[in-house]
């Protein structure tokens, strides 16, 4: 048994984590450089992208031992630093030998456009400029944010006993449609539980599985996707069923927050199938579902368009047959194993479920027992606009 | 040695082949309903989607034993007739039992809205009043269309010999992206040529997977995609290679012409591979680029943003390394190998080339001899346009 209480603000509450986030000029007036540091080395874990051509900042974590311990973390946004080859390595070695602090085991992470190499001078200049000692999760929120329109952030207490309690935080950044495309989603996540270093990465892919893994589709993948774990165990507390759930809930909260801030996106959907074959099955029906742009686009038009959803279930490649499907919004039937009941009454209850900003469609395939969630969003206009002139 | 001439016209240049498009009501104005007609049985073969949903006229075509012979298509426009169950095949039947004239072995096709029963009186009435021995091609072309900004139609003689010679036409619709999603395709390929029955399956296979297959994704099926080759056999004529070439000629011929009238698209970008592993993995990275919504929205923002190209071949899960990829857009070297060709100069040379029409991507993977071509638009506003408002 245990009680998780959210608490208000976001890493700055782990014990001996301070953070901030700074303008050094990568954008022209908003946040763009922060940093994590911690007096004490902190235990780290990460997942990075699947992407075969990793952005330098994971190359360059990638050369430490494992088990390396850090004790401070350089974001920037508005660059990359993906498909700079060797000297996008050395650039960062170059930032980080530049610095007028002492650090053990720098890590750097970076989000923005690809190809193009860091402003290595901006960054020196503002990274020496940072106060060390703050504790500003807000100010580094806003500083990895892209098209993200606002910056994503929660913290839970974890009570186990009267005389056990940890804390943990995450910060995340994300806003492309995520799925199907390449969007970059950065998550740091701070605890200060006594978790043991080889249970921290089962943390991670016990969690991924179920929030960041249930936004994005399978092999889709930007270059700099990365989930940062960061341990600083000032608490003595630590209980593995709390902590695994709990990272869990908090990395749903950033997919979920993520999900609700794609591109231009006005409404979050919750494809939720059952009664698929197995679990696998029904996550493909799922993600192929919210990734079809005809669904999006129909979801963005309010349009309870039953036939683009069957339709898209029937191309998934997944076991289905028309006889035993049946596709709801919310609650309400429209298809139901071969029968379509979508009299003009039931499409104006459908119609009314789609204006809503959040809502889920539900398909039962009525095949065997797999089920999955995934969560997806609407394709309109401002998608178009903001990808359209995103570089330039 | 054979010599193909582009002649005027679609498949009424086909002895034996009647045809004609007419509205029957179910669009408001244009053209809805037509047909193909011969006064002697000619062979058919067709290739269906690989959607587990097949729509209700492609389930009545297959309950005819292989090898049968037919002499009448009826085609509507507006709806699919997908996804209505055992009753939308007897609709079907019903109508065909309403005809007033005599044929054999009667075939349907559809495209349209999904889940909507058809309005068999509309079609009946419609059909009653085709004259049978016109020769309309162009109307019967207007009538399969749906979201399709013209029609499509494509007439070659193909000369042998002095004493051999055969033609082949064909008229198609299509004009949703395609890929990765569900708008259907529709093609229908009359020749006179005396191709022997057990050769016509091989020729189309043959034909589709550098057309139709290049244009879409593999798993990526409609309820409806039919692809119908018809033979009068009139002309004495018939040569395998000559055959099979133009055949493949007039599917790509068909294919550029629906990749170009995408829904809303502005732009037709062939993504050519070369240098992959194998054909397969060329392929993949291909379809890949031509799907990503991210390449997409920058091929309709006119930015030559090749960090999305690269990582979108990164993500596609094939064999590559970025000290060995070149991206090109048409000839200006943008990436080679490692190193970043993206001056000024370069950028404004490869803006140039997306202002164009039609333009291509090269990208070599320096890995291996595998290539492949894949033709995909651009993604704007009217894409989400058309489909927000489609149904209603």
């Amino acid at each position: 048994m245990f009680k998780i209480v959210p608490i208000e603000g976001s890493i700055e509450q782990i014990e001996g984590i301070y953070c901030d986030g700074i303008n050094a000029g990568l954008k022209e007036r908003d946040f763009d450089l922060g940093f994590i540091y911690s007096n004490e080395p902190f235990e780290i874990e990460a997942l990075f992208t699947d992407n075969k051509f990793k952005a330098a900042p994971l190359k360059h974590y990638l050369q430490y031992e494992s088990n390396f311990k850090s004790n401070f973390i350089l974001v920037n946004s508005k660059n990359a630093n993906a498909l700079t080859g060797k000297v996008g390595i050395d650039d960062i070695k170059e930032i980080f030998n530049n610095l007028n602090f002492n650090f053990i085991n720098p890590i750097m992470s970076s989000t923005g456009v690809i190809g193009v190499r860091l402003p290595k001078e901006k960054i020196i200049k503002g990274a020496n400029s940072f106060i060390l000692n703050n504790k500003n999760g807000l100010n580094f929120a806003k500083a990895i944010m892209t098209t993200d329109t606002y910056p994503k952030y929660q913290a839970y207490e974890v009570f186990i006993d009267k005389n056990c309690s940890f804390k943990i935080a995450a910060v995340a950044k994300g806003a492309g449609m995520i799925a199907p495309s390449l969007a970059t989603m950065l998550c740091f996540i701070a605890t200060d539980t006594n978790i043991p270093k080889n249970e921290m990465k089962k943390a991670l892919q016990y969690g991924v599985e179920e929030s960041f893994n249930a936004i994005s589709v399978d092999g889709d993948k930007s270059t700099n996707d990365s989930v940062f774990l960061i341990a600083t165990k000032k608490s003595n507390c630590y209980k593995k069923e709390a902590f695994f759930e709990t990272l869990k809930l908090i990395m749903q909260d950033m997919a979920l927050k993520i999900v609700s801030d794609g591109e231009g996106a006005k409404k979050s959907v919750a494809f939720k199938i059952t009664g698929a074959k197995n679990n696998n099955e029904a996550k493909k029906v799922a993600s192929s579902l919210a990734n079809s742009l005809l669904v999006k686009t129909a979801i963005f038009g309010e349009d309870p368009n039953w036939g683009r959803i069957a339709a898209t279930i029937g191309a998934s490649g997944v076991e289905c047959d028309e006889e035993k499907l049946k596709i709801f919004f919310e609650d309400i039937l429209v298809y139901d194993r071969g029968k379509i009941y979508f009299d003009k009454e039931t499409e104006l209850k459908a119609a009314k479920v789609m204006q809503k900003k959040e809502f889920s469609i539900k398909c039962d395939l009525g095949i065997g027992e797999g089920s999955f969630t995934y969560f997806g969003c609407d394709l309109g206009y401002d998608y178009v606009k903001i990808n359209a002139d995103y570089r330039t």
